[in-house]
């Protein structure tokens, strides 16, 4: 993967609460990605806390390996942030008000904020007078640039939003401009059903063949493998052709097991599906709770083709909204191939939808019965045509099971969508 | 913070995914509260790629600054993993078949997976004979423990749910036997409704008031901000009556302010609160697709209490399932205070429920409308007597606009609760 013509960048996250293990950092994969997507390698990340010697030392270790750092963090308003005073000290700069910043911070106080703002605010628009100033327009923090022994040192505030606007409009234009000369090309499949090491041994020969700069990556995450080629190069039309090949040739091999030809989620593959057919979805959900519902509405736009959900949590939200006979559930149980199948009908029927998905299950730690053991989940897919049940036994924690039922509904349904179900 | 009794760790994360940006570590975050809980201080976290000299150079580097060091990654079965034969190199070992390992992995293979085994998972079974194994209950890759110069090296597989099992029933166990004897206490509240500025304008006597082992962070989210008290000590039970002392003291100055006292999510808080009462939920929701009902049910046991909800994302699904008369649709909007209010009055009668929630807005980026934002959101809570309604106007993307609509509803299911209604 190596190669002399790349530009290598790194991450430093500053911040106690990420060495507390409080917040998850989030911010550091957005990041990767937006360097990846024009020509960027990321070569380390490290996250490190609001401490002067920690960021001095970073900053020098980093700075040997990468010519593009990226900071985030340690810009906000309270006393545990220590990082501009480091900067100024690692920089030979000194604090200056910046005007046109505490002018901005004043005008969202006044018309946006609507609150008083107080000396804190106002000393978020002290700045090293040794960097390049990054106009946060949605929020107070600015984001700083710092130029040193032919090095970029971007500084970023760690609140998520703003670093990604500062990413999008000022940070990622200024590298494209002065760094990039070397083109990445990503192409992703997804497959279900096998597991990682048995398509590994599919492709044993294809791997063998691939040039030295195209390299395969199998990325397995809840039963789902994604497979992902990346190449290098420095010639964007032979990569490019170089890439679509392989690709080419990768999906032929896969084909059996292929799900999709590109990098999304399921939510938005089933989208597209619906969208392109002109047809409707409405869910019924026991078990998850909602989640189903909540992937299908992530994605804008879905008001499109999603009606909505009946999230019947007990039993009697299954008799009185989803007319599940209490017959039926005394009889089977609310989680048994007979309720959800009722679920789906019935959902489908209320809604007036095309497709409908039903899923009843036992997530945990709670409810287990003699014989159905925490994971069970019985589920059901229906059109106006059809209808399929599926039984699953997850066997993990309660967040990972309502994870794996919302993926293998939406299998399912796709499944059947595809098949014209 | 310093100290000279603390005990260091680092923790090094290894996969070329994470510097490609397509996966979030969540690990690490794990990891670090795993530590801090034991009285471990994490000094740093390092990602890095699949390459021997970058985790060569990183197990030399993090040596230097601690005497705890968790790997996680790298131990998949698939040929971009090369952290075994590296750590054989560190460690001057050689690849020997465990036969524990491969026992459990065959067992794992013919009675749980029921899928053939290939050379690849037999290989999985190939231990550096220089460490000593961790037994993975729960996956095919074991956890190692080498120790060099009074340094504990553990590697552990990515795979979330086996990292997550192996720390807890293995390293840390471990690591709490040979190397604690600094305590660490942490107290947390959570404040609602006041900037992170202002808040710590508030408590400056505080801060300054604070023995030097004692220190308070602002750790500001989605529009609440948690005050963490943290404690570091040799005697638990005097660090454990000076944090509680502080604690105290920091309540009193931020009571008007205060949600709850405890390091909580909003939606325990609600679960806790409606058992106590022995008290039932429903939701009604529009914009936010399932999220808050997602949330609600992501708690262990909240059948107790919730009986489910209608998610209503169409103009049909709101007139028939919530039966909102079309003419007032029609007449006020979705996104309207009339309509908000008749479907938490209507689903609180459908479920038969004490409380309901409903929620309806504009997410974006499409659905605006020339007198209403994007962002503009219409909440109601609603008892058998009461109903209280509130507009928002958010200015962020869809995700964001979602989580803190879901966010200010319990917020506001809360006043209702705590005030009896």
């Amino acid at each position: 993967m190596s190669n002399s013509t790349q530009t290598f960048a790194t991450i430093i996250t500053i911040g106690d609460e990420l060495l507390m293990g409080q917040v998850i950092d989030t911010n550091s994969a957005y990041i990767a990605k937006q360097l990846n997507n024009i020509g960027i390698t990321l070569k380390r990340r490290v996250a490190i806390g609001d401490d002067e010697q920690e960021i001095l030392k970073a900053l020098e270790t980093e700075k040997l390996d990468a010519s593009i750092i990226i900071m985030t963090g340690g810009l906000g308003p309270t006393a545990d942030d220590i990082t501009k005073p480091v900067l100024c000290k690692y920089f030979n700069g000194s604090l200056i008000t910046h005007q046109p910043t505490l002018d901005h911070i004043t005008n969202l106080f006044a018309n946006v904020l609507k609150r008083p703002m107080i000396d804190r605010n106002i000393k978020q628009a002290d700045i090293p007078n040794v960097c390049t100033v990054l106009e946060n327009k949605v929020g107070t923090a600015p984001g700083m640039l710092f130029e040193k022994d032919d090095v970029m040192f971007f500084s970023l505030p760690g609140v998520p939003y703003e670093m990604k606007w500062l990413m999008e409009n000022k940070v990622i234009p200024l590298i494209a401009e002065k760094k990039t000369n070397t083109f990445i090309e990503h192409r992703t499949l997804i497959t279900n059903g096998v597991g990682e090491s048995f398509i590994a041994e599919m492709l044993v020969d294809f791997e063998q063949q691939l040039p030295s700069n195209i390299k395969l990556a199998y990325l397995p995450n809840y039963g789902l493998v994604r497979l992902r080629l990346t190449g290098y190069g420095n010639h964007q039309e032979n990569l490019t052709s170089s890439i679509h090949q392989q690709f080419h040739q990768l999906k032929s091999l896969v084909k059996d097991i292929m799900l999709v030809d590109e990098d999304i989620t399921l939510e938005a593959l089933i989208g597209k599906l619906l969208k392109e057919r002109k047809q409707t979805l409405a869910t019924a959900e026991s078990c998850t709770g909602g989640y189903i519902s909540h992937l299908i509405t992530s994605i804008a736009g879905s008001s499109e083709y999603y009606e909505g959900s009946v999230i019947s949590y007990s039993y009697a939200a299954k008799e009185k909204v989803l007319s599940v006979e209490k017959n039926i559930l005394e009889k089977y149980g609310a989680v048994s191939e007979q309720t959800v199948s009722l679920m789906a009908k019935n959902v489908l029927e209320l809604l007036n939808t095309d497709y409908a998905i039903a899923v009843s299950g036992i997530m945990g730690p709670g409810g287990r019965t003699a014989d159905k053991p925490i994971g069970t989940v019985w589920m059901a897919v229906a059109s106006k045509h059809k209808l399929i049940t599926k039984i699953f036994r997850f066997r993990f924690d309660r967040k990972k099971n309502i994870e794996l039922t919302a993926i293998n509904a939406l299998i399912l349904l796709r499944e059947l969508i595809v098949d014209k179900g």
